[in-house]
């Protein structure tokens, strides 16, 4: 029992939502008394309806718009090592049932019951990161928990996402425990370095794998470009996957040159050109020189990285549309993504039809998904699913 | 030339959809003259706008709600026998780039610029369905054209769709050319037999088949409840993957026959049961008894046949959801899917969340997506997504 844990109290009527299995309070749903306010960031906390109710264990952080996340129903959780081992070895057990390799999302944050904690596994490296306060707090008992789990060579904490800001939390990269030299990412039977422990961020984005494979199917015997290329995971894929010839843009000096030890690692060197280049400028070059290719990728970074970005985020997926499809032969595929928090899959949908229909070609969208299924969705997040992908055929 | 071909005219200000490139012009928008009343459903037109802008070539039908379809956007297209070998040309190249083998839909109406025709091929077997009076009239040139192109053996014209009535067309399932004798459908390696001219609705819905193939990877050493399982596409294909039990569950005795027959003919006849009844009655009385399992499909016949059904499916869905959680084992997985029209993707994720919800189970949701690329979308009727399938694992 915790009988010494704080209670913190929903506002009159502002239960509704967690009462409707909602896993998060927000701060003006809460009570802000003097004592609440005083709780240090990331304490662990028996959340109360005014009425009474119980509404389980939550992390609590007094200075955050999201006060409370729900770790756990019972409030007499014990949220202590082998609570977060329990909630690890569910997250792995249903990975392991997925993939076929240990690479993988292990832990997608709230959807694994874990709020705020992502864990990234390359087979025996595994990379960490909280985003918020009670996770930070956290850490010493997770990598525990990791090592009994699965004894990984090396934990890092990849703790350089913006959203630690909102926690109070500062950005860092640091070596939590062992060595990650070297570390190496496998998928779809492909290899990809990945340095963890640099100063720039070229780890792996596992939530395209799927439309990765999906892409790759259709490239044989054509040629491709990889605009946004990030580490080249498109367009090695393609490469491997029997086109002609490959060209990877991107505007990261040191993400292209991982593409290139990467295009070498898988044997496909020689039909793969990188080149250096803001890609939307890129792109409208190509479009004014008459280029063509087989299959064309658009996977930029999130154009909306707030709310009041969302209107001319959606003018440049719009855009980016229009200039990738203009550049895809008649009877070719174009790839586009948006991994915006703030641009909806509807809302990214009609800017990329928009887009494409500015082109006067025959367009038809042969598949739209999230990311794949080590990035689950809690039931009551669906606004998570952060990334949208899009499959045309250009006629 | 087509100097003869009919001019039919947008009422003043109401061509702006038509000018965004939607495919088709409401009854509303169309200047309904004594001379437009009086043309045959299914006249192939030039469509103007009142400021004499052309629109090109468009099915008109003075009878429908949907006016006019667009086939071309030049006027003056022959819409011949020529240009209906092209249109599903281009349809066939498309799926020889995304499959295999020659089974597939291979015309799936506007998003292949054939509006209003749908066109299943079983390999030398292909079904036919004009659900337009413009496409009935055209069958003959459209059998043609599949002759030229791919010589099946034999042809059927099934219309049985009930959207035919909005055009004034009669049902019917018949022969058009050779014989249609023990189709067969093959699919992720299985064959299930497919009667194409019998009575009763025993096809295929060539929709589901990436669906049928991400669940199945799921199944091996589980047991798998198929809950309307029509003629048995998701249950037999968990059961060649390596379930342990598979009990199929449907109200139809000839859809239960086929499935029999399909699980002898892929060799797993001995872990195959077949349970006749109202699935929603029989799932009440299988949570009644306890029952669990650790796949459950639940993919019903539309439960929302027009708009008014839709808060009634939407109650059905959510039901659905909570009786078919239930029946899941821990830690094993649902799949669901609804092909209403009237429901939308959020809609129907929403009504899933909350049937959950009321299991009181940690859920997460795998994957959402809907039908597979050979049912492409058009990129100005998303609204034609109508099937939304949707991947749970239960804790």
């Amino acid at each position: 029992m915790h009988q010494d844990r704080p209670i913190v109290r929903l506002l009159p009527g502002r239960d509704r939502r967690v009462k409707a299995g909602h896993p998060w309070a927000f701060s003006n749903e809460i009570a802000m008394t003097p004592a609440a306010k005083a709780l240090p960031p990331g304490t662990i906390v028996r959340l109360e309806g005014d009425d009474g109710v119980r509404h389980g264990a939550w992390h609590f952080n007094p200075h955050s718009l999201i006060g409370a996340r729900r770790l756990d129903t019972n409030p007499d959780a014990a949220c202590d090592g082998a609570w977060f081992r329990a909630r690890l070895a569910e997250a792995l057990s249903l990975r392991e049932r997925l993939f076929d390799t240990p690479q993988y999302r292990l832990v997608h944050a709230e959807a694994d019951g874990l709020p705020g904690l992502v864990v990234d596994r390359y087979g025996d490296v595994v990379a960490v990161q909280a985003n918020t306060a009670g996770m930070e707090a956290a850490t010493p008992l997770i990598v525990e928990a990791l090592a009994a789990l699965i004894a990984p060579r090396g934990i890092v904490a990849r703790n350089d996402s913006g959203v630690r800001k909102l926690e109070g939390l500062e950005e860092e990269v640091r070596l939590l425990a062992g060595d990650a030299a070297g570390a190496v990412v496998e998928e779809n039977g492909l290899r990809f370095p990945v340095d963890l422990l640099g100063g720039q961020k070229t780890g792996w984005f596992f939530d395209q794998r799927e439309h990765r494979a999906r892409v790759a199917r259709l490239a044989k015997g054509a040629t491709v470009l990889d605009a946004f290329c990030h580490t080249g995971g498109f367009g090695i894929g393609c490469a491997v996957a029997g086109a002609t010839q490959v060209t990877l843009l991107d505007r990261s000096e040191h993400a292209l040159a991982t593409a290139k030890e990467a295009a070498a690692m898988n044997g496909v060197a020689d039909r793969v050109a990188i080149q250096r280049g803001e890609a939307m400028e890129a792109l409208e070059r190509m479009v004014g020189a008459g280029q063509r290719f087989g299959v064309v990728i658009a996977d930029p970074p999130a154009f909306a990285k707030t709310r009041k970005d969302q209107p001319a985020a959606l003018r440049a997926y719009a855009k980016l549309a229009r200039l990738a499809a203009t550049l895809v032969e008649r009877g070719g595929f174009l790839f586009i993504a948006s991994c915006s928090h703030h641009v909806a899959p509807g809302e990214f949908a009609d800017a990329v039809a928009s887009g494409v229909h500015r082109t006067r070609r025959h367009a038809r969208i042969l598949h739209m998904s999230g990311a794949g299924p080590d990035h689950p969705l809690h039931p009551m997040l669906p606004e998570s699913q952060y990334l949208k992908g899009m499959l045309l055929h250009l006629g």
